[in-house]
């Protein structure tokens, strides 16, 4: 008996791409047993034809043509993975609007047009699924959508860059300032050619984005998101919030509050005693909070060939399945409500305060008295004796604040003549 | 325009049902958006009527007759509550010859009969769902039916009793024994007045079973799996091992061999720098490790009240998606090979040791010459002064040995006049 067999068109054979033709390879004995049929990869659209031969088995389904790819009605499943708005895009829509299904991993896309893609599916009654564009190899998507569809979800917030991550944890174990880490993660493959995108805090800002919408019900696009990267942090923050039992994370946050949504990326002071301050290396870290389930982590590879193409094999397995039982588009666009973001000067955080200021008596006081005038309560302070200005450090951890006024109160500290410097103002991260 | 709504049945109204009850009422306004129409509960099934009264709003719903339920066509899904072999299982069985979906977080029985379930459920093309039966609220067996089905998984292994996780982590971190810590997790109601199921790892065995067969498309029932439990851990057991940089959990593994498959529960040394090692309390995890995927760990609640109802009503809502898109049944029994379980025997560890020995010259040298008779290396060992016996103590871990050949060796050495007593040992997890 011939076996059913399913074509798809890759779309990209970059890292991810490679992955992803490798993965279905391995899969192909097993395929038509665990989904009942076969995957085939009909074509690969490629930039470069002959640098892409030497990846794969038939250099005869290579392409640089997407009109190749849109018009051949055989293809029934659209892999995109070269990532970018443009041409991304464009060739997503018109294989949707062919009636196509597709799997991205393309978060920069998703995070900021995910609804016109998802209405786009919706209108074909296709699948646009894109399991890989948040968190790489973790199972996250799904989940939220499904697995805890029966939740109210309050928080969905983790450690969701592997590069920055994998910086913060060399700072942290080994005393490195940024530069070095930073150079150190360029050398092994971790940071890019140009690693802006991840130590600004962009990427974490899309998945944030899309993490946001899937979770809450709610869209929530890229420039809904609060974004600080973690440049300004030093070997010697990092020192000091260990003494005050934290870790430094690259955090990206996302909360459904009664007066509107919460989105922001940028490093924060975890307790070490948080699964997620265990988290290190260039591992990813997914931790949701609901009504129901209450805490749930999930944690794995958030980035790198094989956990990538893991993820876009299983959203190309699912819609296998579903072309099968006949039923693509089950589970579409999940934002029904319209809820509001808030600005980042209205959410109310912990902070990490470290300055430098004159060391005599009252200066404590005049800072205090600061502090009070704009309702910044100190919960933990540590004072050192003179460092190389004659002056004296001080780091604080302040109670919750609305960060408006933390702001205003750290504008007049720095007004005042005692105070010196404001080395750094970190968020804090806690109820 | 009239709501749609699928009506539902409760089989059990204790713990995780009324969990259930409680989470579709909250999910009552949202349900409609959320998945295209609402859930009602409009039967429940209880023993004491009078008792359960006092748990719903409306007392018609319920009904100690399963006739009421089994004959009324209108209930499309039955929600299997009631845990244990029978009735559970004719129930169920009765329900999916109906053609109703059922969804059960019975993991006695799925660990015994999954097969006979399932493959009813598949002769009626209805569904049969059970994220609940393993871990609780942590979603688990839809990522590894879908998300991850694009790899080879060969290890999926945890912690999946939250008793005996309670139990283990006050001895770790207050230096209780055994008899005190149970009794506390009795106290605050983590254990059960009979605790037998958790402590000696009946429970973790059954999940073990579920998770390996969904994980290596493999049946694994609860008689494959061997099991010990915790009863005989001490605080110097815990104590030692910490000193050799490990914790002691109480882990189900299953690995996928070249020769077969492993699975087990029993407590084991871990690496203090594993993530697992520092999941404490009553929290499960599990983690899981596949060709494309690398390792993925999944954490939470495994039990209570809401955490559970939170899966089962997952599955419910999976179900109701499905209903309405036509394709129930889309995805059943996942079990297409037949792999055999290897005996324990014949599975390779390392093993952590605690004898006590004659405290003269040449006793370490005998016990190493029985060790290198059956293949049994030495990769740490500590010696203590005298004990009260008047022995040493010697604790020793070995580098990894096959199971049958250290118990060979262990009773040689327990028949010689130099080893006065063998009071322990426990299996290291590792590579």
């Amino acid at each position: 008996m011939e076996e059913k067999v399913i074509k798809a068109a890759l779309l990209g054979l970059g890292t991810v791409g490679t992955g992803v033709y490798k993965v279905l390879k391995k899969q192909e004995e097993e395929m038509t047993a665990k989904i009942g049929c076969k995957v085939k990869i009909a074509k690969i659209l490629v930039r470069n034809l002959e640098k892409a031969a030497a990846k794969v088995e038939d250099a005869s389904i290579l392409t640089n043509c997407w009109e190749d790819i849109i018009t051949d009605p055989s293809i029934e499943i659209v892999i995109e993975l070269i990532g970018g708005i443009n041409p991304a895009k464009r060739y997503i829509l018109e294989a949707l609007k062919a009636g196509k299904h597709v799997v991205s991993a393309n978060k920069d896309l998703i995070a900021a047009d995910g609804k016109e893609l998802l209405d786009a599916a919706g209108a074909s009654h296709v699948d646009f699924l894109f399991e890989a564009a948040v968190a790489g190899g973790i199972p996250i998507i799904r989940p939220l959508k499904q697995c805890l569809a029966g939740n109210h979800l309050t928080e969905v917030m983790g450690i969701v860059n592997g590069t920055t991550n994998f910086i913060l944890t060399k700072m942290s174990q080994e005393g490195m300032e940024f530069a070095d880490a930073l150079a150190l993660a360029t050398e092994l493959g971790y940071a890019e050619a140009d690693p802006t995108a991840d130590i600004d805090g962009l990427d974490a800002g899309r998945k944030v984005a899309i993490l946001a919408s899937v979770a809450f019900n709610s869209r929530v696009v890229f420039d809904d998101v609060y974004i600080e990267g973690i440049t300004k942090i030093s070997a010697k923050d990092i020192r000091y919030a260990k003494e005050m039992g934290c870790a430094i994370k690259l955090l990206g946050v996302a909360r459904n509050t009664e007066d509107g949504v919460e989105a922001y990326v940028c490093p924060m002071l975890i307790p070490s005693s948080h699964p997620l301050a265990a988290v290190n290396d260039s591992y990813n870290a997914v931790f949701v909070h609901g009504d129901a389930v209450e805490d749930a982590m999930f944690f794995g590879r958030g980035a790198g060939e094989l956990p990538t193409a893991s993820a876009v094999v299983g959203d190309v397995f699912d819609i296998v399945r579903n072309i099968q039982a006949d039923c693509c588009g089950r589970i579409g666009c999940t934002c029904y409500k319209e809820l509001p973001v808030k600005r980042m000067e209205d959410t109310y955080n912990r902070y990490f305060l470290r300055l430098h200021v004159e060391d005599r008596c009252g200066v404590l006081a005049e800072m205090t008295e600061v502090f009070a005038k704009y309702r910044v309560s100190v919960a933990q302070i540590i004072q050192r004796d003179k460092v190389d200005d004659g002056c004296a450090e001080v780091v604080v951890i302040t109670a919750k604040v609305r960060e408006g006024d933390f702001k205003t109160a750290i504008e007049e500290l720095s007004n005042r003549a005692s105070v010196k410097k404001i080395s750094r103002t970190i968020r804090v991260y806690g109820k």
